[in-house]
């Protein structure tokens, strides 16, 4: 299948080839690259060599280009690339613009534009429906009509592996100090390739018109800060002092295999949201949360109520306009099981119950010098694997 | 004072200056510009002709290279260009790079990176409150304990004179269409020029080192959009359609005659929000709205609780970092009086008592084809009017 010597189930296999942003201390000037196996295709290098009429898509210190140049070249890209990968023919025609990953700096891959999270899990939904309005409906009234999203920072959207400093803020009247309910919530994002026209919606089924991939999302976010602050206008600072993404953006052409109904919609939707036309958009990730290296639960995406279709043409349904680098996030992805909760706030259920890890250690939320790791793998062709890669971060005190 | 022919009292006199961005038939590439008069100093030209040292500050398509220039490049520009406009000698050497402001194309001055809106007066907040939580404390609990805020849309930032499309939406459950309470937002914005870094907060007592100038904000609303999604995360798609700012940034040296103290504050705030070391930052600007030409409010900004030095403190209390271009908002300017107020939902009491023009139309919300022009001046030396300019909008249908 590739000429490359990359072990079976590899999540960077044949059938991925994520996009990225990369430098290498011998070449320290950030540019495009394509994950493959343990390595990374230099991607500007390698298309000046092999395709050059492609060489504007890929230029630049980001993925920027590449995103706005839109699905045919996106497709143009990519076949290029699997020709690459598996033509015995390419061997030492790329061989030269192949980079040990080990040796690469990872990089915010695309310039983020707007920033917006829904809040797409029922399962989340109903969580914190339960523990924050006991004895009430947990779903507010507009929940099965409309994706409840909301937008965020766009500016403090940094990279995964960027350290994540202890927030401080107001935790309630009169109090003000370091966040004690620093928490994560695991999350799929969706990265906007094609703009579109102030005062034109665009049709969920127009989704892969627009969105060029899929990445991985860490919410951060502190609960004390949150909860004080969120009323009437929605979450600000709780939210607002980082949110990491994973460095490789995974296309949605390597998800087609990923692709399943939706959960059943049990309240009727508007026209603008029904994306039945489409074909399924749900899709079948598996995500792994892991703190300080152990696994603490198991989200499944495919539970998710919201499509990524819908959530693009709820955001756009009112005429607002997208831009090339636009993120828009799923909001955390919980599934029904106790284990299968994105966050620890639900984990741990509002602090009551706290998480034991294997190593001994217990936790409601996260204490500094904690590591979250998420990762996520979906269904490829011929049982491959497709990796998402991971985003991870780590928790430090204000210096 | 000046050798050009300006009228005592134009807005645009020696002691505003505002910046923006323009363009004209002859040379139709945006670059930046300063308002004098009724005509505009083409600003690239100017300084590489009288003061190059300056030149790398003000060239490009935007303010955006200037903002990040920072406060004592924003003085010598300032003074550089004080001394053209006063001083007789320069009359020849400017006079080539003058152009009639009517012979100008507008454009958005600054590309906005992340946009934030604040809730800042406490009669606004206070009306909101009566209109939707009757017979219970208008104030939600943390109102006087911090500036609400959140996150808009930077993307659907558009300037003065763009069309707004009347947004459709859902209005309730099962109900979607063109919004029927199409409202506006007379409000101020701050301009972040400086950027700051990840994790570190921005004290109050450097506004003045962040903030470069103010311009005005409409920020229109979809009320029945808005009032059926924004439980639990706030506005979203019934504010993120458009948000229309004014052609021309206000620096903040020109406002130094409008400072004075905010409203004495009734609930002790956190040190990170005492901006009294300061010396007073309330803003003492007088707005005008103007529906179809005819003034329906005149909301003064002296009152406004919070303060842009304690918006700016709040914004980045959490480590949340600034870049070049943010933009934050104060929210509706609204004074005690009726006719004070800065929306529609406030004049006409959620529609229940309909606004009466003039010219005998009749409003409650807007209607297609309706104009909102929102002025604003403020004291400037020796009498002299610093003028706001103005933000424009007519609403159109989808077509």
């Amino acid at each position: 299948m590739t000429w490359l010597d990359i072990p079976a189930g590899h999540p960077f296999g044949v059938a991925t080839l994520p996009y990225g942003v990369f430098s290498t201390p011998a070449d320290p000037h950030p540019r495009a690259g394509v994950a493959i196996g343990d390595w990374i295709i230099d991607l500007p290098s390698a298309v000046r060599r092999l395709e050059p009429s492609l060489a504007g898509a890929v230029a630049g210190p980001s993925l920027d280009a590449l995103l706005a140049a839109g699905p045919r070249v996106w497709a143009a890209v990519r076949a290029a690339l699997t020709t690459w990968v598996t033509d015995e023919v390419y061997r030492d025609l790329l061989g030269g613009h192949l980079v040990p990953a080990r040796d690469a700096i990872l990089h915010l891959p695309f310039t983020v534009a707007d920033y917006v999270d829904f809040y797409a899990s029922e399962q989340h939904a109903t969580n914190l429906g339960r523990m924050f309005r006991p004895g009430q409906e947990p779903l507010l009234p507009n929940w099965k009509h409309l994706p409840v999203g909301y937008h965020g920072r766009a500016g403090t959207v940094v990279v995964s592996g960027t350290e994540i400093v202890r927030p401080s803020g107001q935790r309630g009247a009169g109090v003000f100090g370091p966040s004690q309910r620093l928490d994560i919530e695991a999350e799929l994002g969706f990265v906007v390739g094609v703009p579109s026209r102030l005062g034109a919606p665009v049709a969920a089924d127009r989704f892969a018109d627009h969105v060029f991939g899929v990445c991985l999302v860490n919410d951060w976010s502190a609960r004390d800060i949150q909860s004080w602050e969120y009323v009437p206008l929605g979450p600000f600072l709780g939210k607002s002092f980082a949110t990491s993404i994973s460095p490789w953006i995974v296309p949605l052409a390597a998800l087609d295999h990923a692709r399943v109904a939706p959960p059943p919609r049990t309240v009727p939707v508007q026209p603008y949201l029904d994306d039945a036309a489409l074909g399924p958009w749900g899709l079948d990730i598996g995500f792994e949360v892991r703190l300080n290296g152990q696994v603490i639960s198991r989200p499944p995406f495919a539970g998710m109520y919201w499509t990524g279709a819908q959530m693009l043409a709820h955001l756009t349904a009112n005429g607002a306009s997208l831009r090339t680098g636009d993120l828009y996030a799923s909001g955390t992805v919980s599934g029904p099981e106790p284990d299968q909760r994105g966050s620890l706030i639900e984990l741990s259920w509002n602090g009551d119950d706290p998480v034991k890890l294997p190593d001994g250690s217990v936790r409601a939320f996260l204490a500094d010098g904690d590591e979250v790791t998420i990762t996520a793998t979906a269904p490829g062709p011929d049982g491959a694997v497709i990796g998402l890669g991971e985003v991870t971060g780590r928790v430090v005190p204000r210096g």
